[in-house]
Parts: C-alpha cells; sequence; structure tokens
C-alpha cells in the first residue's frame, strides 16, 4: 500500500458528522447574533431619543426577519444532519461554501435595514437568502448521491425533503425579478407570503404523497 | 406507510436536546461577550482621559446589569434543559424566539448605557428583559403539556420551577408602569429590588411547601 | 418530601460541569477574538498607508498581550476543572463572575491600546487582569472546600495549584503602586517580568516540594 | 512522590484533545464570522446606492478570501487533529499561538480590502496567512516528535501530511518577494494560483509514493 492509500485510509476517511456540526452551529450562532451590531443606538440628545428610535424600526424589522431565516435555515440543516451519517472532503467543502453566505448575511441585512426601499438592496438581499438555501439543497442532493445518509432514509422520503426545501429560497428567487417589475415593496411582500406558501405546499405534498401509498 | 410518516419517524422524530442547548449555549455566550463592543474607548487627548472615562461609568453598570441577567437567564435555561429530556418542533421554535429577543440585548443596553435618565430607554430596555424572562416560562409550561419532561419531575416540582421564573420577568415588567408615572430613576430603583424579591418570594413558597407536604 | 426538597434533588443536584465548560470556552474564545475588533484598519489615503500603520504598532502589541493573558488564563481554567468533577450554584456564579472580567477585557485593552503611555489607562488594564486571575483562585479554592473536586487531588496538590494560580495576577496587581509612583512605563516593564517570575516561584516551589517529599 | 510529581500525574497528564479541539473551532468560527463586519453598510443617499456598492466589490472579495484561506487551514487543523490522539502543554501553547494569528486575520483582510493596490496591505496579508499555516505544519511536526499521534499513522504518511501542509502558505510566503519586486497586483496573482500549484504537487508526490510503495 502507498503512502497515499494508507493516508486515505486513516487521516481522510468518512468521518463522522459531529465537528462539522458543531462548527456550523457556531458560525450560525454568531452571524445570527452579530446581525445587531449593524443597529447602533442612535446618537440622540435628551428629548429626542423617541423619535431617533423610530428611524431604527425599519431596521430592527430586517433584524427580526434575517434572524428568522437563518433560524429556518439552522433548524433545516439541524433535521438534515441527523441523518447524514457520514461526512466527505466534497460535503465539508459545501457545507463551508454555505456557511460563507450565512456569515455573509449581516452585510445586505444592513444595507437593507439603511435602504429598504431601493430595488439593489431587496435582490441583493434575496439573492443571499436564495443562494444559502439552495446550497443546503444541493449538500442533501450530493449527500444521497455519495451514499453518506443513513439507510433508514429510502427514496421517498428523500425526496420529500428535499422538496420541503424548495419553496423559502424558491420564493426569495422569484422576488428578484419581482422587485425590478413592480419595486421594492411588492418584492418584501412576497416574502411575507414565504411561509404560508411553504406550508401549502408541503401540505399538498403530503396529502398527495398519503393518497399513493 | 406515506413518505410524510415514515419521514416524521426518522427525521422528525422526537430529538434529543444536546444539539439545542449548544447551539443555545453559544448565542448566549456571544451575546453577553458582544454587549461590551458599545463600549467604545474614549477618543481623548493626553491628560483628559480620567475625565473622559468617567463618562463610561453608566454604559459600564448597564453592561454589568445586562451580562448578570443574561447570566441569570442562562443558569434558569440550565436548570429546566437539565431535565427537559426530548425536544419537538414547536420547543425549537420557541427557543429560537427567546434567542432572538437574548441576542437583540446589545441593543436595548447601549440605548440604555446612554440614555439612563430618559424613560423610553428604560421601557425598552425592561419590556426586552421580561419578553425573555416570560419567553423562558413558556418554553417549561410547554414541555410540560407536550410531555417532553423527564417522569423524575412531578407537578409540584414543576410548579415550583415555574414560580421560580417569574419574580425577575415580573418586577421588569412591573418596572414599566413605575417608569412612566415616577421616571426613569424610579424603575431602575425596583431593577435593583428584583434579586432580594426573588429570593423572598422564593423563601416563602419553600416553607409553603414544606408545611404542605 | 416537599416539593422543594424534590426539586434540589432532581433539577438543583450537583451538576457534571461539562456544559459549564464548554460555555466558559466560548466566552474565552469570543473575548480573545473580539480584541482585534478594536484595531481598525486606517484610513489613509494611497501612498500614506506604511505611516498610518505605525500607529497601529502599540494597540497591535496591546492586543497580543490581552491574547496571551486570556490564553494563560484558559489553560489554567483547562488544567483545573480537568478534576473539579462537579457544579453547584456558588461554583456556576463564581465562574459566571470571572465571565464578566474576561468579557470586559476587550474594553481596557482598547483603553491601553491607545492610551499607553498614561497611568490611568495601566490601572484599570492591571485590575482587570488582575481581579480575573484571583477569582479563578477563588474558584479553586471554593472548589475544594466545598467537595467538588475529584479525590485523586490531596491537599499538596491542591496548594501546589493554587500557588502556581498567584504570581501572574499578583504581578499585575503589584503594578498598580508601580505605576502610580514611577509611571506607565515602569508598571509595563513589570508585566513583561510576568512570565519568567511566575516560573521562577514556580521551580522554587517544585524543589522545595521534592526535598520536603 | 512529590506534591509536583503528583501533580504532573493528575491535572497536567496528557490531556485529551476533545476541549482543546471545540475551543480551536470556536476561534476559527467566530474570525470567520467577524470578517464580514468590515464590510459596512455604505452611507448612500437614495438613488446613488448602487454606486456605493460598487466600492464594496474588493472588501467583498478579500472577505471571501479570507473565508476560504481560514476554511481550507480549518479543514487542514480538522484532519491533523482527527490523529493527534493527546495534548501536551507545548502543543496547547502552539496551538494559541496559530489561534492568535487567525484570530489577527480580520485586521489584515481589512486592510486589503481598502488598500489593495498597495504593496505594504499585500505583505502584511500575506506574511499572517503564511505564519498561520507553518504555525499548523510546526503543531504536525511537534506531535509526531513528542509521540503523540495516534500509532495507526506511520512515518511515510506523516511526511505526506506534512508536505501536504506546505504548498498554500509557502506560495503566500513567495508572493511576498514578489510584491516588494513586481507590485501588488503581480503577489495576487501567485494567490489565485495557491490552489491549482498545491492540487498539483499533491498529485505529484502521491504517483512519486505510488511508484515506491
Amino acid at each position: 500500500m502507498s503512502a497515499y492509500t494508507r493516508y486515505t485510509t486513516t487521516i481522510a476517511r468518512g468521518a463522522s458528522t459531529e465537528r462539522l456540526v458543531l462548527f456550523s452551529d457556531a458560525v450560525f450562532a454568531i452571524a445570527m447574533t452579530l446581525l445587531v451590531i449593524e443597529l447602533r443606538a442612535p446618537d440622540a440628545s435628551a428629548g429626542e431619543l423617541a423619535g431617533a428610535l423610530a428611524g431604527l424600526i425599519g431596521p430592527y424589522l430586517t433584524f427580526a426577519l434575517s434572524f428568522a431565516v437563518i433560524g429556518f435555515i439552522w433548524l433545516s440543516h439541524h433535521r438534515k444532519f441527523r441523518v447524514i451519517a457520514h461526512a466527505d472532503p466534497v460535503l465539508l467543502r459545501l457545507n463551508l461554501l454555505m456557511l460563507f453566505f450565512v456569515a455573509s448575511l449581516p452585510l445586505p441585512t444592513a444595507i437593507l435595514g439603511d435602504h429598504g426601499d431601493e430595488v439593489v438592496a431587496v435582490v441583493i438581499y434575496a439573492a443571499t437568502i436564495s443562494v444559502v438555501g439552495f446550497t443546503l439543497s444541493g449538500i442533501w442532493l450530493y449527500a444521497w448521491h455519495a451514499g453518506l445518509i443513513d439507510p433508514s432514509v429510502d427514496i421517498a422520503v428523500f425526496r420529500y425533503v428535499l422538496l420541503q426545501s424548495f419553496p423559502i429560497p424558491g420564493i426569495f428567487l422569484l422576488s428578484i425579478p419581482v422587485a425590478l417589475l413592480w419595486g421594492a415593496g411588492a418584492a418584501e411582500l412576497t416574502w411575507i407570503l414565504a411561509i404560508p406558501i411553504s406550508w401549502f405546499i408541503t401540505a399538498a405534498y403530503r396529502r398527495f404523497s398519503d393518497r399513493t401509498a
């Protein structure tokens, strides 16, 4: 056996996902908590504080939106990695790519918080969320094809989880042409619809799956 | 069995609380440490440093207060999750909601640090602490009714822990009308009373519980 | 048995130190990494960057000093908690107190970085390091008297570890009168002596302990 | 047995690497996520946002480069510590030294982001990356000579991993004379070559190792 073969069987062998999951959780937690840093306390003189705080409402709502979106992505990552039993070098790199976009979120959040009525701010924000979501779908797809998922998950369950991961990034992707055609406000309205639409699609698939079982 | 049923029994089944607890601890630790970021070193010229530092005393005390409050919430979370044996999707979401308010605390802390004598700063701060505390009570209440708590905890112990979680957020909630009626200073005085009052209520209940046992 | 007694035996019983250690490590790691945030890239125009960077040398050295000091405190915490087998409510609170001073270190570091030649900056910095170190000695002392340390540690080993924890905070404490009497530079010189003095005291005790064994 | 000997056999004995690895991961995760803090949302008035955002492209690319480099270092640390079975005091200190340079990376990243066309910014950045990489090589070398590596790793595998850790810091080191001779742009070009060159060297060694096996 060559040194390289022995290297691959000792050091680079299929690793447990434990350190990967802990590291990802740290990045999720830090990104979620750093979002608030962009909300600076206003420099108001006595008596003008209430007025100055009114200007923080937009940035605060954007902070809440980003926290909720990263929270949902974390829950989704959580669910998938409960059945992804092994990690290989490609999975580690795909996960780092997803974490890169998660870590970059404080920037689009701050831009949107200051410029919520401008199309370019809406497009950058929607594109980042969409890329995070689809990279997570890509991790799930790769893990299935590389045989890294626990055998208790069959192809129907795999497909159900894959389908479940599309609505949120899909709606953020669709909001980009909406922003370009009808403006920033219209795109932000579609985001609010993301959660009910996501529920509706999941429920429809569930009923379909029950009928065909 | 439909794909959805198999999904719920493999991926979305009652999860252990380990990853939830580690993730929460990361958010607690980051929020506590980020509080200091708002305390900027003063831009003083040589010889004027001591005077400029005097202006940091108020913000520093607010930092200490927020650190102590998050520390108490962490201890309380710690105690509850030692007996919450399982996590379900609702518990995960309630915990994320609590973490949202924990993560947002650096902002009310910075506002209070700069404007400790203004009613609006006191009200925003007290409301945030109060919401964090009551959301944690809500987590405990939900965990009991959803059967997620270890069977070694009976209803009397459950009630004792629930009661124990009320005084701190209760006093911060009560300080809001105090601030509106008698000003910022009066409200801040009630906060200092939170710890002795909390001890007194706990001790009273303990004596009552010993008598009825 | 009253509800309170059952509470103390189920929820508030002597806890393992695992979550305490992980939480402390998170605060150590965040405080160490946040130190760099105070080092802002200079706003220099083209060609003037090299000169502007020279102004960062003082703050950078202070960053390195604080990183080294927190690193040593972490190593010391690490060693102690390998034999502290249980945690009780007092230990949890003492540990939170120590973490409060660790978390506050970015502020004295930034003040010292900007005002390394002023006595007040040196005093605040030395006092903070000293308090962190002595609080850790206090944790060790409390853990011994509360019977929380693993029985493999006898009184001689306990005393050796206690003694080992004194030189670094002791030298920082002594540097406060040095700063007041002979100025900031003299105090900073004593800090550089902290590591060799700490080695010397430890070696002397080791020889003494070998002779009396 | 003296107290010192008993101390070394109870408290300072060869520790498991678990806490070391978790602590390192926290510093890696925080450093990677803090990089984005230096990217401030532009203060543009309505309609000028798109232009102002163009000025963020350089800093954003530097953020992506630093995230990728820390990500690769993390993967490399991950691989090495899967077979480093024990930690001794020297290893703990070497690891802290490496983490110091990792934690300091947001500063050179911010300087390079603002001054990507200046030689001094390129030199500081390349030197920091190079030092992080070579310190990690030093950790591996030390762990081998101190007998801390799992016996499943023989000398040929040890050498393969050592060699694998040289190309990236080597190329950043070589880019320093390149920057001094041919300017900032030429040095940045060599960085882009780091990944293909690293692949080529690894593949060449693999073929050589297969032939001699």
